[in-house]
């Protein structure tokens, strides 16, 4: 059976390139969904991509990570710098976890520097914009391979 | 059409004059509803006044605010300190945002001191009583009119 | 009428003992809901007990506390460190409130060792495991027997 | 007898709108007064509307306050952020005082975001530019009217 | 043999009750030893309930834990705030301790907020008043239980 | 010929005993002027009592402190907490000086805790109310006579 | 009967003078003791000196100051800026207090500006050396006078 | 017209040289504004030379600066560290503002590492002594005759 | 010409894999930079693979990026937490920069929290090992492809 | 006759070795004592080994210091990073002073990396075990020679 | 013989004007040298000038300073704010210093506000650009004519 | 074949006693290198005794640690404060390490009280002058031994 990676995003993610396209460009979250399947696709990988503005209903869709997936990629949007109920159940499903940004947060307001997701998430992607879901994608496939769940 | 305007409670607001009037006095979170209803009618504005516990529901209600709304109004109670999601929608949605609080966080404990809410909203009003409503509406009310939303 | 006491669990204490029992114990919270269950009925007392990952429905939770419930006891999870909606909830709401966790948080990581609850929990017993629950019923009924509410 | 409120407006008030116009805008601290005194004649209220640089004739002006006046509106400028002085003739005379900023000093530079007026003034309006100054005269005629002073 | 439980009291705790009882209570430190000798008794457990002013009988108190006790509780009073000594003496005898207050230290000015002792006990019971004496009894008598050393 | 001291008084003590004497006491800075002067006529000394609202002119009288007078009281009132200009005119004219404040300022409020006048001032009497600049004098007294300057 | 003033030092203060006199200056305790013997003869009360390195036994001395004595003069030399226990008796005791101190604590290490003996002494006599104990016995005296306990 | 330069000195800046001159030097601000007048005459420069401890005054100067003024020359003592209502009158007249100081300030006390003048100063000169105040009048004539204002 | 990427290494990247093996795993800096050729060999780019002990000499080989280089990549290890000069370098330099980091930067000691470098790097991949350059590279290629320096 | 070396030792330091030596080692206080008794005899130095869980006891000791004692080693255990009183005593005995750890406090908690001992003793020895002793015992043996004490 | 001035420049500062020039303006490191050179010529001083990428250079070149040079002038650009090695090779060499800065470092970001090296550089003139090295050498030389070097 | 210590010197140390030996003392870098040569040969160990001012060479010394040397003992001058890649450096090689300063760091400026070194060396010796060396060597002489490296 093909490993499966559960793809999360936070508050505000939905709201990505619907509005001000001049300014924020143009590509939405169903844009990063349709890249994400592609790479999954090509990799042979099964995603559940999902998005939510609600700090439990994430923490919900975490605990449900097992056995439904072999994998997280979150980009938990500000819940990565406020929420400790998201890290405890990333450290309670204890999954190979990858953290994307889309910007780097470490250029943005101090109060975005510090990630509580960072504190169980192997390996962090700031900065890389869509792409860094499609590494995120690369990477947890390499380890799944290497610890045999794939 | 008429302007309309979002005005947006946080947690706790709901508990207003509900319970120990004697204490905390006898206004109810409908009677501030009234009062804004009232003011806005005199202004010719609309409004849509809501009330929330939840984080992820306020994040979303401000994501709605384009094309249906043209200014907020927010008192994000506790939410005022602690969410960087609602920072965050009302920067993408960005309609002029006023803040209200009841009493002057100022004067309360030092984690009230500090406004995410603040980045954001070009005026806050603290300490006014339900009277801070009704000086936000007249002056998004002065601001739509001179930008000729209105 | 038999005085009733409210339960709250935060978020991922629905996660106790489902998964990894070797590491974590096998004591579920289904568990401790039948330890307090059965601590109550000897003590006379009714209890309702719940779990929820979310803050808003926690903070609605506790509103609900008066008049059907005499007593709080409440073990936040992860939300202790961070939500001031819940302290404002407990401080609207004003009933005699425990607090409590199943390990020390003074001996977890920094972030953890300040709690908003504890700003109006009278007590909190940290580290007793599921006994913590059965001392914190223990305090409150001889506090409501004190005062005459039972 | 008319109530009579103290309007006071600390140092550089006195720089708005007389250079840079296309940079500040046209409005002079002499516009802001005509603006307080229609307004409250239109209360039947009375004003006193000074300005001063220093630090030393704002605490005198303040201490003068009784039994002349039944409430104090004040921008204090730089001196909110630096000024014990002016918080403890605020303490000494005690009237119901309310602060008055026309940009938000929350968006300022970190130095402007603390308040020594707020320690006493029960509201604070920051960022309605001279409306603020017509919203607290509304506000102190609610409350002198209310506590019978009028 | 029955276990013996080592419990330890702090600077002022004899001052208990003995001075305006109108304002403190009349339960005097006597009275606490009682409850905590009737409560082993009931276990099966001897104490040995002491209390001193002096950090350093305190720290040698501690050291004669083994092999005579098999447990400890301590309220150090103001010593659990400044005493590296004592925490020390508990790790180095490295019996089940468990730290007790009479009030919510949470609640007090801030530099009570941190304690030294729970860098070693197990369990903080802190505001229960003299029931939090008896909890740790229970706690401590289970533990034994558990462990085989009862 | 008689040894002078100089007394100066910061802002917002001329308030003394003026208003509210239910509260704050009937005593007005006159009163103590006058036990100043009284004080001074037992001892064989001459003062000079001032009081004003204003920094710049506290540091003029300050500088005019030699070679008319052989020592300093000062109770700078909110100029304490913020005023490096009196430090430094403290340090400039280089007399014996004594710091006195009616309460004690280290049971106020955290940033009246700090004094900029004790950087200089060899001897700070926080208080003990008037009679502070009582034993003042007395010290400027023996220090004057040990060193030959009366 | 004659009131009694209990005057305690702290650590060290035994070492004042007897070594290094040309340094130190050549009084000595003992010296200090007779300065407040004397100044207590002439004002008809009675004292009690002591001077201890514990500070156990300090916190017993204070304990043990109802009802023999009226005030507490003390100067708990290092003990002022780490000695919660200490601050607790005082607190427990509840007695007038004047805190004292030989030079002035303020212009020494950053670590000795903070006083816990602060929190609960009314006046504090810093850097006058030992006519600091005189003033401190005439402070109590005048207001024990005004309470009717002489 | 040549252009003019305001040269202004700030609290106890008047005490140089005046008293103790085998200790502080013996030049006077005098010196220093005769320094700077040749310095000018030299250039081609007019400048005006003030002192004043009032920070209230140096505000109003400061204000004062434009038309008659091209560059502003400051060294506002005790008030550099202090005062932001300096600060904020430089940045209303916005004319090129060199900073002095006669001593390194980074070499001095904490607390004056910080300037509130350079916030706005395209450039400091401090610890060069009098010196500073010819360099200042050097850089301000070359801007002045880069921007074509001379 | 094929655009070409410098990739530099700053201190003790050089001692991967050469001892210990057991621990840090076999893989060679040799490895990584036989990675980076292969990954760039498939993408048609060129690079210049580097490591230095000296942070001048990673300065001066940054500087020496225009016009060879169109692209960085920078995993400069402990100088990422110390070194201003590259961050200099870098913004002077002024070319498309990821920052690499072996293991997740954000898991280890505090003061390896913080990254000079990510204040000029528009993205940071930090935790996925060697395949972190590969991602990198990728990033480069589709940045410079996109603006067309390829 | 032969300098005499006073070597203490403070709280819980009794307790070296004589439990669970699998952990901490066999070696107890008096081998160390034996090593320093045997090292002093090999200098021709007399020594006096204490050792006290008192704060007061150790201040005491200290101060009794001269003219009994030429120098002092310390190994203040937990008072090393609290006792105030311990620097103080060091201070007004003024010998020269060597503090000794047997482990490296810069590994441990925070809370162990600041020594109050440091800031008089002239040399620190932490991390060498009982051997720092004997190191001790040799730099103050060739002080007392380079002096001429010896 | 004539005096000579080592002037050093410290990490990019190579890079100056050869880049970019529309935005960095034209003037390169050489630039500053000729105006040095012309400068230092008109006033019969000798000058070395010198510029590194790297800290231990500059510190050996610092070391060198004596007997060949008989001032500094350093712009030690990033090691400014990270170099203790700089600062303590200034100070085992101990000539006058001056430090210059092209452009403000208080109004660049916060780590730049702090210098090393004004720890011991008498003067900093930062701000002035290029003529700012024209000031230093006209103070050295100034100061080496008092001192009698020159 | 013998043991053989690497013994290395950080900045600025190669100016030890060549200037100004009446106020540093006589005693050159090359003195402690006999001396340590001395104390070597006396316990049969080889030294490679050196010294740098650059970081990097450092680095790069300490990693070519093995297998040429069995244990290091570093005094790395200013880069003791600053340099996180020569702790690194000292973990990637992980010889046993003694970390000496000549003076007591813990009495100089804070900035030198803390040690990146010092988190790895098991042993710091601070304020033995050049003995400190001569104690490491013996510490590392007795390591060695025990481990059967010698």
């Amino acid at each position: 059976m093909a490993a499966s990676i559960l793809i999360l995003n936070g508050p505000n993610l939905n709201m990505l390139g619907t509005r001000e396209p001049a300014i924020y460009g143009a590509q939405t979250l169903g844009d990063i969904e349709r890249l994400c399947q592609n790479t999954a696709d090509g990799m042979g990988l099964k995603i559940d991509f999902r998005q939510s503005n609600d700090e439990g209903e994430l923490v919900t869709w975490i605990q449900q990570g097992r056995p439904d997936f072999t994998g997280i990629i979150i980009n938990a949007g500000a819940y990565t710098h406020t929420s400790v109920a998201i890290l405890d159940a990333l450290k309670a499903v204890d999954l190979p976890t990858v953290e994307v940004h889309l910007s780097n947060i470490h250029q943005r307001e101090a109060f975005r520097h510090h990630s509580y997701v960072a504190a169980h998430a192997f390996c962090m992607i700031t900065g890389a914009g869509a792409d860094g879901y499609r590494y995120a994608l690369d990477k947890l496939s390499k380890i799944l391979s290497e610890s045999g769940e794939r």
